[in-house]
């Protein structure tokens, strides 16, 4: 358990993890972590009773979203260290060269796939902070855009970690069908982030 | 000292504070924190020797902007609770109205402007991120994307808080002031944030 110093600290430095895929992961993290916030304001307030079950079952739901996001802060620093390793592997003989082939080639796509499902993650969070934002305490509304915001830009550097993964993994069918699923996970990033920053606009200016 | 994990549950509950303006000014650290190590990815390296004076200044420079941002989180839970604190000073007499009103205002401000620098500290960021994209290891330009996404998103939340505490401020010329100085600052942060998305899409496609 690294405190938030630390951490920062151990991103910052000239080790390659952790780095973006696990910095985008926290601030999915961060993003569900302000809906759970955004919720329980709305929850301890009697003017918003008829609201609660939706809170209710908002908070919990970024809350596993929230878990995950986390663990796949951790996660995306073993997949990049797995590739090292991978490309560190014999290549005198015939046979080691495509074993090695073969094993940068699998640890490149969990490295792909990890930081694609920070993108999920992240619309997740996007999904549910849209689907509360019309109902929450007004005066968590700026929270509520700021989880947005956080959640979407975890989406995408999370997406950008996977496009670097994909120029070196030599399965273009693969490659297509992760940069189509990319490509459908960031569209709808950006509506739901436009729908809850407009809420957000409208409420206090901007 | 918090550890990550921890922080975020702080984060998450439902406390108002930490909240999203302390979550922004963690995001525009994070963003410096991955400048710092996409110079320090580039300064390692032999092929790129010929920038090491830009590559060693912008990271001096991040490592400054990550201190003052990670400063600001912990300073926007004090202005918040400072506002809070002033919202309960005794309103019976007419003197006291006036104290605590004068008191609400004084401390508004301060919950302004303690974000206002965060969007300055994540424009700071972004400037230094388009600074040296050009110039980076390329097997960094996906962290130095992730950079400049953390650092915009980390200047919007920002924003939106400078945003929501303008709306008690009673003096329409400072409000006025503020409005304009966010509107300068956030126009920067799109043009630079284009600037480095730019040159990692160029780099790795998307």
């Amino acid at each position: 358990m690294q405190n938030v110093d630390d951490w920062l600290e151990a991103l910052a430095s000239d080790s390659a993890a952790p780095g973006g895929g696990s910095a985008a992961a926290l601030m999915v993290a961060t993003g569900a972590a302000l809906v759970e916030m955004v919720c329980g304001l709305t929850l301890g307030n009697e003017k918003f009773r008829d609201v609660e079950p939706l809170m209710t079952h908002a908070r919990e739901k970024a809350r596993g979203l929230r878990a995950t996001a986390d663990g796949l802060r951790e996660e995306d620093s073993h997949a990049y260290d797995a590739v090292m390793a991978a490309y560190r592997l014999p290549k005198g003989t015939a046979e080691e060269k495509a074993a090695r082939g073969a094993g940068i080639q699998a640890a490149l796509r969990v490295a792909t796939e990890v930081p694609l499902r920070s993108v999920v993650a992240g619309v997740d969070v996007l999904d549910l902070a849209a689907s509360v934002v019309e109902s929450v305490n007004p005066n968590a509304i700026s929270d509520a855009g700021a989880g947005a915001l956080a959640a979407r830009a975890g989406a995408e550097a999370s997406a950008l970690n996977v496009r670097i993964n994909l120029l070196a993994i030599k399965d273009p069918a693969y490659v297509t069908m992760q940069k189509a699923a990319l490509e459908a996970l960031l569209a709808r990033a950006a509506t739901t982030t436009d729908q809850v920053l407009s809420a957000a606009r409208l409420a206090i200016g901007g």
